[in-house]
């Protein structure tokens, strides 16, 4: 499989059932480019220029990985239980829609204020200028907080719940995993060590441990692998899934979240600019510790690799078909951007 | 009644059953202030130097009007129900303290943005260097988009729901009206009104409508009352709020966020530094246009009272008992700082 810079996949396909995963990957992908169109805000709800902000970031393209994690996971706990039906897939679908769009929105914010001067200073951004470097520092700032408020606001007011309280209740428990995600304890928490250790923060300095291997995989857990996780848990809650199919499927995840930050720290080296859409080799120019450069290139590729092990053994483990989630696994470490 | 520059009240007070405003507001100050630490992530959940400027931010005191409506929110609707009791409103104030929390974080997020160089760029806060001051912008956007996504896993998470889906239907529609009053199209919408009004967007612009009255009172509308409605009515519904009650105290709650805002504006132009605890007479110099700017002081300070007289109404006509609800209004009207 092949994946190509403008996200698109050709691939020598695996079936799953009747639909090749990329037909999978590209239905998926308009359905979720669609809702999120109709659930970010617009004048006269909000002032036009947020608003307008707000969805450049979003319909910026990019592989909308995180979103299709979250229905491929709910189709795969749909899948699971029986009798199975293809109107469970579809409820179940429908009911994670919000979730997936959520973790999308969530995952834009993060880029937005990434790539602000104060944090990663970037200009580029899936081959167009970031949005700072538009529309200037401050609204960059507010739109990134809009993106992530809608988020929270699109969990919890889907109305597709009339009278099923076990939606509801399922709804919080996404909206605790996916808050505890982002959070100081999730993916700014690693942003923050990444700011850290990169000498980007100079006034009262706590003593920082070592940047060593264990400390290196925590960040990168932080920074990439919490909404990763969050993402393809709340597919599997809102299909309903049990337990320890919840815990089986954030293992599985956990394991796609570290091979996509190591595959990342590979690109940066090896990539090119025009296939990232943004600037390669940012990571040596500003001192950033990465796989790479601690573990070497061909132990970070084996390390890629048995992370993706690892996640197989999760569902295999928990009796989970693997419908579409070991194409997403392969496709995460076969990316070329 | 007269607030002093601490945020201590000093008052004639109107007692209500038999608790003293100035007893009502300390006590209740003291039990946020508890909920709050308890509440904000430490290590080794989250990193030391990012829960540090977290507590920074929360813990530079504040009058903490927003979880005090909240909390009195709820007070009221406890009361007004029969048979009312004691134990209930105790228990409507445990209900509501996560949403108090929440909306206090969120309004501390406002504060830790709005003073970075790329919006109001306000070195001075409650008398304390800004957090971007200490901690420099990266970490600052960082830690306030910490405190917004730790209020929505906090209203999310707390766990005092088992076995009764009312609680957990109510802190959906708590955390609905938070995101909304939050996101682009509320509080952030506002601010980004602000920063388009005073120059401070240079890229493409839309056309502004001139910024007469009414757009400067949906402007306040937006970055202070919007908030303050989802502090007061997040309350009620915790407490049960029936749709009439939750209704006459958002327009109670509305009226009061009008008020507050133009309080604020009077402030700047005529307060200290000292009292202020931040740099009075900013936004004369930044070019803002305010309520005294436009309607003159005398008319300012009429109209909030006009508006204090039609949040007496709302509740008035849902025959809600005041409470410590209209002791708040008097609070926001006749504060220093």
């Amino acid at each position: 499989m092949t994946v190509h810079d403008n996200g698109t996949i050709m691939t020598t396909d695996t079936h799953t059932g009747s639909e090749s995963f990329t037909d999978y990957v590209s239905a998926r992908r308009v359905e979720i480019e669609a809702a999120l169109d109709r659930v970010l805000p617009r004048p006269p709800v909000c002032p036009a220029l947020v608003a307008e902000a707000m969805r450049y970031a979003v319909g910026s393209g990019g592989k909308r990985l995180r979103p299709i994690l979250t229905l491929a996971a709910a189709d795969v706990v749909a899948s699971a239980a029986r009798p199975a039906s293809a109107a469970a897939v579809q409820e179940a679908w429908l009911q994670a829609m919000p979730a997936a769009c959520a973790v999308e929105l969530i995952h834009t914010y993060s880029l937005v204020h990434d790539d602000l001067p104060a944090m990663d200073n970037d200009n580029m951004r899936r081959g167009r200028p970031t949005l700072h470097v538009i529309y200037g520092d401050g609204l960059a700032i507010l739109a990134g907080d809009g993106l992530l408020a809608e988020a929270f606001a699109l969990l919890a007011h889907e109305p597709c719940d009339a009278g099923r309280p076990q939606l509801t209740e399922r709804k919080l428990r996404v909206m605790g995993r996916v808050g505890q995600a982002v959070g100081a304890g999730g993916m700014l928490g690693g942003q923050a060590m990444d700011l850290e250790y990169t000498g980007r923060i100079t006034a009262p300095h706590h003593p920082l441990p070592p940047l060593d291997a264990d400390t290196l995989r925590d960040m990168h857990a932080r920074k990439t692998g919490a909404l990763i996780r969050a993402a393809a848990t709340s597919g599997a809650i809102m299909a309903g899934a049990t337990p320890a199919q919840v815990n089986a499927i954030d293992a599985f995840a956990g394991e796609i979240g570290l091979a996509f930050q190591i595959v990342d720290d590979i690109l940066d080296v090896q990539g090119s600019s025009v296939d990232l859409g943004k600037t390669a080799g940012k990571d040596r120019a500003t001192g950033k510790v990465t796989y790479p450069a601690m573990h070497g290139l061909d132990r970070s590729r084996e390390m890629a690799a048995d992370s993706i092990a690892r996640a197989e053994h999760a569902l295999v483990s928990a009796v989970l078909p693997s419908g579409h989630l070991m194409n997403i696994a392969r496709w995460v470490v076969e990316r070329r951007c």
